[in-house]
């Protein structure tokens, strides 16, 4: 019986050692981002049904978990269902960002607000995925986000907190690889596609890392994209380094693109990544040979709603990016039915955590009592809690024939020192501590 | 159209200072948890549908948001509705409590943790109750729990814990209402109820508070229950103090109740009193004319799950309980298949941080730089990253006309010193500091 009780498929417990190591990695990140001038803020994990299914999702709204409907009888759930419209069942959802929430709480809380807005949001979000190895259908996402900001000195902000967050966990060597949506339309209009094309042609163009350059090709020739553009992009990604990230500069970046993408979002994004580079040296980083920011002409990010600044996270020694984001100045409007400027940087706390090596700073001694069958209740606890009034952790346990079993067990458990309880004894600065481990 | 987005029904969102407020409350919590000796776990928010409903949850379980299962045909969905059983629509559902993923929990993952186990669970819960004032649809618990210990040793950590849990936030006063289920059904018995009855007169009796003496009464005679047994329930709670809660101790307590209740469970409940307040004597805590804990022998609790002390903790200023708890030794054994001992005390967090007047802690300076318009972004956030390299808090705000209501504004948000910054200038140290607020 007890072999088929788990968690929900494709969802995670965390036993005591793992939380700790997350509930640390958490702080460190909250710390900077609170240091770097932002806000937290918290929303419900459910956001109302239409909201999550406004188009502003892409894929995600598919995996949606909906949330049935409360007091319907039989036979309205009956009519419900058979009109065959998720809709009429659900009317809430677990949130599978936390952009859409936050365009949301934007929206509701605009007059309580700065003008410019910068918030932290630490939650988990779920995605109906199928599970595999490493992707979890509840999982934690670290985001920041600048409302209110038209200038390229949003992503500056949100791209070095970001390194700060990273490098204040113990992770160098990353690299931001950053594009500009208006780069990819202007490209793509370069090469001859039309402009109700570039939709298409950017999903398959985000498939390079998985497919090359020949599988993008075949797909979009299947596809019947048009001939003449398809030829183009294929001579322009099959030049020497022509699919490659670049080290940053304006120069680089300008001779990197066909003729007719536009100078000024060249300029800007030149700029974003110097600005960035030189944030990261004035906080302290160290230099390394990766680059901090490198510019990737094919760069996509899935979701349709980005309109500016684009980037992901990389690092060389993994296969999956760490994080990324980018503007979205349109999203807020479809809630408020006006624009504000967005722009916003997500980390995949799960798969960041992975990666540390994190001892829980240990506040004060951490001790054991090993109390024998006979001792008063009353008494242990009174113990326990002399020992704690002077600034310990501590623990009960009871004595056991397998005394190195248990020593063992609270030692890898962080506990520092032990003292044998027995009856009689009733001062804690009388007990004799032993220390553990090392 | 704005004025209609807002977070689901029943829920809140929390802006930058109530989120301050409630993780600096949530870290004084569990700090002295984990001091205490306890060890913080975490599950997904959803469980099973079959396990949120097996019977543990009480009326809670008519609260749960249940989830819609996922990849259901438009036919395989009317199918479902028309057999007009919800886990034939839904497979998972929002948590209504803590105890019954610890249950699950502890049943996963038994062989992982040591033979006495004591969590620490801080998370938020769902009820699609009535929304009213004060009673919201997702709300933060913040339990412990031990499992493995069968005396009154885990009832008085777990009480002594949660003492110190207030006193650390600030809260003086309350009292812990104890009872247990045992001694309720010891007078129900006295009184001549059938055993049969006992669960529903226990609901009746539960409505104390809220109905008084001849509501109750008035109750049972209407729901026919044994009519010489509410004679003698009626004549009990008449006589001169007879519903009241009392001062601990062993002789009290005897003489408060009928004779044949159960002579041990009367004297562990008294054990248990007298060494809760010389524990939180030795921990330090200040004697107050409020006994910290009181004998409340129609304290009932709601969940049918509970089999011994169960406990309920209530402040003289306030018409609600903070929080409560007790021992539930079945309940592991209904996903294990085994019984285990297992007792906890549950926090009510959001009506607690209602009651805090808390200064969020403030970590070295909080620096607020205003720029001129025509400052460089890159030179703005290299002076940025120069400051916060020296340890302060650093946000940017743009030079606005109304600039007093901006320092008004970045005051009360906490930051304590800005600085101009024009156009030339690129070393933080070279910017003049001024104080703000004070």
């Amino acid at each position: 019986m007890a072999s088929s009780v788990t968690p929900p498929r494709g969802m995670r417990d965390y036993l005591p050692a793992d939380k700790a190591k997350r509930e640390h990695a958490l702080g460190l990140i909250r710390g900077v981002y609170t240091r770097y001038g932002f806000d937290e803020i918290e929303t419900p994990v459910v956001e109302d049904y239409t909201r999550l299914h406004a188009g502003l999702g892409g894929d995600n709204e598919k995996l949606t978990f909906n949330v049935l409907r409360r007091g319907l009888t039989a036979e309205q759930l009956s009519a419900a269902a058979a009109s065959g419209d998720t809709a009429e069942l659900a009317d809430l959802g677990l949130r599978f960002d936390l952009t859409v929430p936050l365009a949301r709480f934007y929206t509701t809380h605009r007059g309580e607000l700065p003008p410019v807005f910068r918030s932290i949001q630490i939650a988990p979000v779920w995605r109906a995925e199928r599970p595999q190895k490493g992707r979890y259908r509840q999982f934690v996402q670290c985001d920041i986000d600048i409302f209110g900001e038209t200038g390229p000195l949003a992503e500056i902000e949100l791209l070095s907190a970001t390194a700060a967050a990273l490098r204040e966990l113990g992770i160098t060597g990353f690299t931001f690889r950053v594009n500009d949506r208006r780069i990819l339309t202007g490209m793509l209009a370069a090469f001859g596609f039309a402009d109700e094309e570039h939709a298409s042609v950017l999903i398959t163009i985000d498939k390079l890392d998985k497919v090359g350059v020949s599988g993008v090709i075949a797909e979009l020739r299947e596809r019947e994209a048009t001939a003449p553009a398809v030829d183009a992009l294929e001579q322009f990604l099959t030049r020497e380094g022509g699919a490659d990230a670049l080290p940053f500069g304006e120069e680089q970046i300008r001779a990197s693109l066909p003729a007719g993408v536009d100078e000024s979002v060249i300029a800007d994004l030149a700029a974003i990544g110097l600005a960035v580079e030189k944030a990261d040296a004035a906080a302290g980083a160290e230099r390394t040979a990766v680059p901090l920011v490198q510019f990737d002409p094919f760069l996509v990010r899935g979701m349709g709603y980005y309109t500016g600044p684009i980037f992901e996270i990389h690092h060389p020694e993994l296969g999956y990016s760490l994080g990324g984001g980018g503007r979205y100045d349109g999203v807020v409007g479809r809630f408020l039915g006006q624009d504000v400027p967005a722009s916003g940087a997500s980390l995949g706390f799960d798969r960041i955590v992975d990666l540390l090596e994190l001892d829980a700073a240990s506040a004060g001694e951490q001790i054991v009592l090993v109390y024998d069958r006979d001792v008063d209740p009353a008494t242990l606890v009174s113990l326990k809690s002399q020992l704690l009034a002077s600034g310990a952790r501590v623990r009960l346990e009871k004595r056991v024939k397998n005394l190195k079993g248990l020593l063992d067990r609270v030692t890898d458990a962080g506990f520092t020192a032990f003292a044998f309880v027995r009856a009689g004894d009733s001062v804690a600065s009388e007990l004799e501590l032993k220390p553990l481990g090392g």
